[in-house]
């Protein structure tokens, strides 16, 4: 499209993605986030060399800042759930789903001796513009009319109860999302109006899923709970996970359901929330006897 | 080997690494790293559920607590240029590096016209320990003794000005590793006894290879151009790519070399060091105008 500046709004994931891209090929990029992001999340933009401007207000200030630059500037706008490529990206999540699930799914029925598919895959992913649930719901319509995937899997997807817009709208079976002046320390999925919320509900209704929403402590516990099986998450990423424990305790998922968490970014972006999942190590001397106390 | 604890002393990612997969296959593991670590590195290591306990000292003196805790108690030492399992685990990058070499070298040959093979790779990576640049030499060396791979690359050790012992070890033409009293901002590297110094010379003696020293500017001025082409690197990373900066002026390698640099780090592991490579982004009222002033 030849255009010379693209910018977008970010909490810091799709800023990084479109700065670390735009350096790999010598693209310009501006970055809009809102000055609560993660440092983490700052530095890499900054290193990446795009042009990062914080705002002295929301994730949604900087989305409807961003897309008044663009018309006056003339920049080509990459906002997520407001360019339609950004769907098309994310879909290819459901194609390693997909390429994942065949071969785990042959596995699964050869264990349980059982070569129907009886139980379809769950699928659970966090939810903050809805365009992630709506680009992997895109995906795997794809591959169903392609022919290659027998059964749309469930998608569930996961709200902080903080940043519920989506999640209101499906429990209130309705498609008019309300914004809400959302409040979660999983900066990632903090959205007043989400951009891309119909698709996100229907993403959910049209594969016999659900919305579940969750604290921020039962995400700061699961950020806790993944560690311990070796997956360093951020809120966000997390909070997909804690959206499976509370599914499994409501019995939207069964114990025998074979499922699936997505998890949205890397637990180094926010280390201060990790630290809020565990406690402090203790400084000692470097003696035997300051170790046998220690312990 | 059945040990109930593994140990190891760690700067941060060796420590990472053991903590991560120990947390897959439900290990215990404790990691003992000198209190000045950066906070990210030792999140991770408490969320991957090891037990971590920070040492009012440097590297150095956890290495050696470590040595005696693991005798004393009756622990697995993982130490790294101590267990010789560990340059095992680092020679598969070499593996990696000779899969690539494969390709881009049939492809590098193809684009100028000729077959024939005159200029080895020269590989530059950075060096604390010396158990990486020692793994990898050993890596090349087992695919020579396979007949796999015909020619041994050039080794170029890069090692932070201010914890130097190999560097100075290898000018002064001597295999008697003298400790220094490290300095340096890249805290990977940063160690006063090299553990796997002899080992590290002959990486570089053997392969035609040598030893270059690099400042904390040039570090710092490296994250800050690996950033402008996609690459977000740690200091210990960087500093590899800062060793070719002064390898190229100094004419150890030249124009038409073909060269790989090891980037041994995720910049997000560090930040305050990268936000030192940057300048800080402007906050700005979420306005046209505000906008225009700060462009």
């Amino acid at each position: 499209l030849k255009y010379e500046i693209i910018v977008t709004a970010s909490t810091g994931n799709a800023g990084a993605a479109l700065a670390g891209m735009s350096a790999a090929v010598g693209q310009k990029a501006i970055i809009f986030a809102p000055k609560t992001a993660p440092q983490a999340k700052v530095a890499q933009l900054l290193i990446f060399g795009a042009k990062v401007i914080l705002v002295d207000g929301t994730y949604d200030d900087a989305f409807d800042l961003t897309v008044k630059c663009a018309e006056e500037f003339g920049w080509y706008c990459r906002n997520t759930g407001y360019n339609p490529f950004t769907a098309e990206g994310k879909k290819t999540a459901a194609f390693e789903i997909w390429e994942w699930w065949r071969g785990a799914h042959r596995e699964y029925h050869k264990q349980i001796g059982d070569e129907t598919d009886h139980k379809p895959l769950t699928i659970f992913v966090s939810v903050g513009d809805g365009n992630i649930i709506s680009g992997i719901h895109k995906g795997f319509k794809d591959l169903i009319q392609l022919g290659w995937m027998a059964r749309m899997p469930r998608i569930v997807g996961v709200q902080a109860e903080g940043s519920a817009a989506i999640a209101n709208a499906f429990h209130g079976n309705t498609e008019t999302i309300t914004s809400v002046s959302a409040k979660t320390l999983a900066d990632s999925i903090s959205v007043d109006l989400p951009r891309d919320g119909v698709r996100a509900i229907r993403a959910a209704k049209e594969t016999d899923g659900t919305y579940v929403t969750v604290s921020d402590d039962e995400i700061l516990k699961a950020i806790g709970e993944l560690g311990k099986v070796g997956v360093f998450a951020e809120p966000a990423g997390a909070a997909a996970y804690a959206g499976l424990v509370k599914a499994a305790a409501s019995s939207v998922v069964g114990g025998e359901d074979p499922v699936l968490v997505l998890n949205t970014g890397s637990g180094l972006k926010d280390i201060q929330s990790a630290m809020r999942a565990v406690h402090e190590a203790p400084i000692i001397e470097p003696t035997l006897e300051a170790v046998k106390k220690v312990l």
